[in-house]
């Protein structure tokens, strides 16, 4: 059998890797337009800012590892073209040399690509995305000419980056068109706060700006921003990727809300065609909605799944809970679940709570500042924790998936764990504590009411719950 | 109502200002020998080696603040009897005077008292225990003029406690009777492991070792371990402790296997009479045996559940995991969990993953090494987990403790965090899939065996099953 995957990333190499592991005897062959496999992309912006040495020191296996585990991998090679009904791929590599090849099985690991902005000037010498060891590379050798950068775009990739372009001494302006930093992962307050963090040293941040053009005759020389000219020598495009699902379209694979559409298997809905990683769509556990999960923990899940699935070891995936961590300068940020903003539109009541607290015990030396925010529907279920602080956040981020994933609820939170996650859980539980309260204590005021009025005035329990639901809203107990 | 509280440690007094808190009315009065409350007993070796500036700063709150919070806080009283039949107690507070008071429903929450290994010499000046802020004080009046210390007991407090003097400048000596160090969490090749780092840096670790005199004329000038004598200027006894059931006894409340029996609401045999803290007993959730938590988190733990049962809200105390985390030098160690050892006395077929991988990813700078021991179910439960090494292991343990309060298996950890953990869970589930697979071929084999001999010789599955999982053992494919 033969098993052809598209894509070296994440997703790819991780189904070809997983696939030999429970199958000695398929051929697997994989494709990547990339010169390098097997390397951490979320590890660029540290090489570009001189924290980690070289971009060798990113990549974790050599096309020869694989080799030597009788996968092939094929660099510099992009598959131009799918003819399924001859279940035959046609590829051209680095030469221009193009080839066909035949498969049994298909695996489309085509990931992301990323969303370039119709901004004018974006042509010019100067421009750069980050996705590739090679835009590492572009960045790192122009920045070393450069003096003041622009970043277009306030996710993780452009804050870290924009902090590591500081830290090396270039002037850094990010600007972020939404009106806060990081908004897929956090709500406008805990962006506000790490915002403040951030600013100054060499970062200047601009939310709820537009960079209108970039300007330069061959290359880039200055930015427009808000109608404000500034000077910069090179700009970085970090506004995101969109699914590049192009291949998979070709040979009518149905395309869900965003990307390709999968089973819980990684099934297409063409037969003997797969598709893992950033091209693909999936389902928020928290609110059963669809949606894209561009992130590295999902892609690998996916890898494992669709290679047991392949060898005969079927395990599902699941809803997945987008956990994220990000390194910002000396600052560590993570979020898990939903953010309060996504709850709202979602129509899901929450409570709330945000504590300033520390990351030890506080009579500890060397305690650091550590934020939290953890959002709690009524039934004290934990739909979303967001947090920044200076150690152990990713560790916390984990702790909060594995409770989230149990769907578990504060006050079991609050005597399982030791950390300060514990405060925040009780913080919800008291909160919803003291709305039940309010609740009991206003039934037995609405049941009193209708004893009274019951002959000409039949109450509308429905509409009474609502109106009561409104009114610890407008008390602030709850907040949606 | 009034509420009488004997012990003023973790759970009498989150029982105490948990009832509270749903209940505005009732009498609260804890009762306490010491003159501190809401301290961390657990801080208090880092005061003794100057991590910390005073005890003061562990102390959380005054006993002021829960008389502004309406609860009677009793200290350096000692109730000296109970008399059920009157629902009355007698106390003899610090200037010997002795009073009575009411009750309606007692909660005992007499914690432990340090076990006193019968040592000769254990009553000489300079021998100390570590329990209480006043034995704090001492220890660190008495090391300033030490030289040479003796610490026996090499668990938790132990360690901390010698790593601590020996910052100081002491020369410190931890002579532990059983074959490893802190033998409850780690099994001994993870012991073995930080017993090295540990050694040096003016500590000697002794295991296997008996203490058997302390000499002096007055006080402590020298110690007798295995036979030797070495100088010593003080003794610290760090041997654990035992629950102190002595009041509860007196009253009739039934005894289990090591302590006082409660149900899952926290109470005792005799009604109105309850009882939490170091002073009951609980169930392992791994194995189901009835065991001991000292523990500060079990004890917060069953406070609240105790304070909800008190004021109307019902939730069950469950089967505990024994999570613990202790900070000796730089080295950070936590587990949670049963030991490897363990599971063999309870008979419970494991795999084991040992594995020495670093903090965070490789590549990135500042990782430290950190070692993880997973052991899992042979159906890929995990069951136990013991880390040690230099950040982030309490944040871990929690991760751990959410992960096996759900009985999550190990291919469910493989894909949910992104924690170093992953990789010890991969390496538990690769092995339980050998076996499967090794199992698989040798059914067949059976079955063709079988089939060959169906008539004259009946196969009993039981055994051949049995010698079978012998055989993967002899294999060291299981371990037990």
């Amino acid at each position: 059998m033969n098993i052809v995957v598209i894509g070296g990333g994440a997703s790819g190499l991780t189904t070809a890797s997983n696939i030999r592991k429970y199958n000695k005897d398929v051929q697997i062959i994989v494709f990547t337009t990339q010169k390098n496999v097997a390397y951490s992309p979320c590890a660029i912006p540290y090489v570009i800012g001189g924290h980690i040495d070289s971009f060798d020191d990113i990549i974790m296996h050599k096309p020869e590892e694989y080799m030597s585990k009788d996968i092939r991998i094929m660099t510099e090679s992009r598959v131009t073209e799918i003819d399924h009904d001859n279940t035959e791929i046609t590829y051209e590599d680095k030469d221009g040399n193009k080839q066909n090849i035949k498969y049994d099985k298909l695996v489309i690991a085509t990931g992301g690509k990323p969303l370039m902005p119709p901004i004018p000037g974006k042509d010019l010498e100067g421009v750069f995305k980050v996705r590739t060891i090679e835009d590492g590379e572009e960045i790192l050798a122009y920045s070393e000419k450069s003096k003041n950068v622009v970043l277009v775009g306030g996710g993780a990739i452009g804050l870290e980056l924009g902090s590591e372009l500081a830290h090396k001494g270039l002037n850094v302006t990010i600007a972020e068109m939404m009106p806060q930093l990081f908004p897929r992962s956090f709500d406008k307050e805990m962006s506000d706060k790490f915002q403040e963090h951030l600013q100054g040293k060499n970062i200047k941040i601009l939310t709820g700006s537009a960079v209108e053009s970039i300007n330069g005759e061959t290359k880039v020389e200055s930015v427009t921003i808000d109608g404000e000219v500034q000077p910069a020598d090179m700009v970085i495009l970090s506004t995101g990727v969109r699914p590049q699902t192009e291949l998979a379209e070709s040979i009518g694979c149905e395309l869900g809300k965003f990307a390709i559409k999968v089973n819980s298997h990684m099934e297409t809905s063409v037969e003997n065609v797969y598709a893992v990683g950033d091209c693909v769509e999936v389902i928020d556990a928290i609110t059963g909605q669809i949606t894209l999960s561009p992130l590295g923990t999902t892609a690998v899940r996916q890898g494992i799944i669709l290679a047991k699935h392949l060898t005969g070891h079927e395990i599902e995936f699941k809803p997945v809970l987008n956990s994220t961590v990000s390194q910002i300068g000396i600052m560590e940020m993570g979020a898990v679940g939903i953010t309060q903003q996504s709850a709202q539109k979602e129509g899901i009541d929450v409570v709330v709570s945000n504590i300033d607290t520390l990351s030890r015990a506080r009579y500890y030396p060397g305690s650091k500042p550590l934020h939290i925010k953890l959002i709690s529907k009524l039934d004290g279920t934990i739909i979303g924790c967001q947090m920044f602080g200076q150690e152990a956040v990713a560790e916390r981020v984990d702790t909060m998936t594995a409770i989230m994933s149990q769907k578990l609820k504060c006050d079991e939170v609050v005597s399982m764990v030791i950390d300060p996650i514990a405060q925040a859980a009780a913080n919800c539980l008291e909160q919803i504590e003291a709305i039940e309260s309010e609740i009991n204590s206003s039934c037995c005021e609405v049941k009193e009411e209708s004893t009274d009025a019951e002959e000409d005035k039949p109450v509308d329990d429905t509409s009474e719950n609502l109106s009561f639901t409104e009114s610890l809203r407008a008390q602030g107990l709850i907040q949606k």
